[in-house]
């Protein structure tokens, strides 16, 4: 018998019958004898909806009132999923975010959980109740009703996982698990079975969007084995499940490769080498609300330097004007950018630990004559920049040249 | 300065330029000095999509969930409506049921409140910001969400109105004011400027829907001057007072005339005259879940009785076939009934100390040829049974018989 938290996202309670199979999916459970505490989302297009009317009404929706109106959709959904839960004879109840005592700052739209009374679950559990709570939603210290921003379910799951003490945090979605690296783009990519929680930070926050990476982050610093799998019937499996780093990963392992089609790069060359210029550079690229990505400098011959950065391609043009404004104040020799780039990223904790990695990387780019515009590396990952016409061919080259299709030997 | 409580209904607030047009009347009082606390109900449409989702979940979808579920139509409509205020200018905080502490027992789906916590209100009063409360929901002593049943909105602005000793507390439709009798009957028909409690009870049961009953009663019981008028623009007015019975009103005044055309008539002949009879008669009916309307017993010559009551027009083919199994049982002589009659009341409170009213009654109606087929009187209303076909003539003659198209003469 185990305790396990199940999360389900908008598209798996989308609809009647979405909901009455997400309710066939917990009862198999319970009937094994687990303990099921289950998180929902809105159902799709619910939040749309809602955020449409908030528009109609006032031009910036006050914050706390588009907390007020969104908390609705989970609401609905809890109530339903526990109706189609009693119907098929399993005993279930629900509880908003306030009911629970989710309770999180006062950031409205973005509030972070500070705590959760996790008694009344217990007692439910204890009964023999499935255990239904609204996502993404909670309230603070005033009673004020909060939401955790879009995607905030995932992080609900994974705070009453560890405040429950859960087995196992289950997030259901539309895909099967974590996969090395996006289907569509290289057919022979295979779903992995584990993944680090830091390997998992960059899959996500590099555009393998499976889950939230504030969940992650979560999941990982109140250690919550959490696993992604599918909520559709036909579509069952074992997923993936996201994990401590283990002895036996400290093989040479690359999980996936990651890549991001929206990037922009822009480059300010012969730029005096001198202290603060880095700031006097970005400074006003950040005031202006572009978010920067990768940051890469090479000093140049003559002591000036080369200072490159990539933004999202809609912030090309504004940050383009920016800098050439900067390149005049600061004498800078040449400004220029190219917006037809993107970043494939290579990510694995073997990589700590490993050298060669980064050889091989290279040379199979170089074999598809793939020439490389830029390289970031960290902790567990490589990336580099290219032009935008090489994704599909260079992330099928890394996906092959790791052998990324075959399963790892077990350890 | 005046306190006052408004409560706008689904359709005044069913689309997105009706919600602004509320928040322009809200604000017009403010403006005026005054603060205001605003009662809404969901937006129209909104329950009945609900309550089909529930419907598709579950075949006797669970109480304790309805309530969860329904309520979140009113949690859309106060978020919306406060973000509309502010639109306008005006400052503004919504409530649910819970925030603002409406404690309830524990009847699911037909819950009555028990206290109100005013002090959050009171203290956004102060601080000048509108109030917007959820309607027709609470929160019980656990916890749980609870609903006060099909247009409990009007009770909750009734209890705010009491707990925060308002001034007024006025109840915004579709229709503006309480008129003497169903304007489509008789064109003359007039609006009220006030009507007493009573009176207000007996119209309202009688099928002029224009507040639910409890409210009614609520507002007696406490005391809370009740205002109904028009939330529309281009049909505002003083609308009607519910109030009081006052000196003024003791002159020998008849309020309107209410009908009901559901009616169905029910008559067993020649039933043995003794104790017990009237529960032998009634009580299988009763448990048969039938309501019962009026109820009129003659005793005939022989040591028989004739008993005739009525039901609902849908009910009738059901209740006459147990009346029949009771008749075999009684050794009654005859069952017979008819499911085309209606009921015409004249209601005032005038007719409490004035002989006259119901001469003058039967006469109108002798003059137009139309037979009275059963009368039940009250201490504020006398009642008849006619055929169906005559309703229209009847309401005619009594409204002119009693010229209540012209408005009394000031006391």
């Amino acid at each position: 018998m185990a305790l396990i938290v199940h999360k389900y996202g908008g598209t798996s309670v989308g609809a009647v019958d979405r909901i009455q199979n997400v309710a066939r999916k917990v009862k198999g459970f319970v009937d094994n004898g687990d303990q099921v505490v289950v998180v929902v989302s809105a159902m799709s297009g619910e939040t749309n909806r809602l955020v449409a009317l908030a528009g109609a009404m006032q031009e910036k929706p006050d914050a706390r009132e588009m907390d007020v109106l969104l908390s609705t959709g989970e609401q609905v959904t809890i109530a339903l999923l526990s109706m189609a839960l009693k119907a098929t004879g399993c005993d279930a109840r629900s509880y908003t975010g306030t009911q629970v005592h989710i309770l999180t700052d006062s950031a409205h739209n973005k509030a972070r959980i500070l705590d959760i009374d996790e008694k009344k679950m217990r007692a439910d559990l204890e009964a023999g109740r499935v255990v239904v709570v609204a996502g993404f939603q909670g309230v603070d210290e005033h009673g004020n009703i909060t939401t955790l921003g879009r995607g905030g379910s995932d992080t609900t799951a994974v705070a009453l996982a560890a405040a429950l003490k859960a087995d196992e945090c289950q997030i259901y979605t539309d895909v099967d698990g974590v996969y090395t690296t996006d289907p569509r783009v290289v057919p022979e990519a295979r779903r992995l079975d584990r993944i680090t929680f830091e390997e998992m930070l960059e899959m996500a926050s590099l555009g393998s969007k499976v889950l939230q990476i504030r969940s992650v982050e979560f999941a990982g610093k109140y250690n919550v084995p959490l696993r992604v799998l599918s909520s559709f019937e036909g579509k069952e499996g074992p997923g993936t499940l996201i994990t401590y780093e283990e002895d036996g990963m400290e093989d040479a392992r690359i999980s996936g490769i990651a890549f991001n089609r929206d990037e922009a790069k822009l480059t300010i060359q012969g730029v005096p080498d001198q202290p603060g210029v880095a700031y006097r550079i970005l400074g006003p690229i950040g005031e202006a609300n572009i978010e920067i990505d990768m940051i890469v400098q090479n000093v140049a011959s003559d002591d000036t330097t080369d200072f490159t950065f990539t933004v999202h391609r809609n912030d090309y043009d504004k940050a383009l004007a920016i800098l050439q404004k900067t390149a005049q104040e600061l004498g800078a020799r040449e400004v220029n950018g190219d917006d037809r780039i993107v970043k494939i990223s290579l990510v694995g904790v073997g990589m700590r630990s490993h050298a060669g990695i980064a050889s091989t990387m290279f040379e199979a780019l170089a074999k598809e004559a793939i020439n490389i515009r830029m390289i970031s590396t960290s902790e567990i990952k490589i990336s580099v920049v290219v032009d935008e016409k090489y994704l599909e061919l260079g992330v099928r080259a890394l996906h092959s040249a790791f052998n990324l299709e075959e399963a790892p030997a077990a350890p």
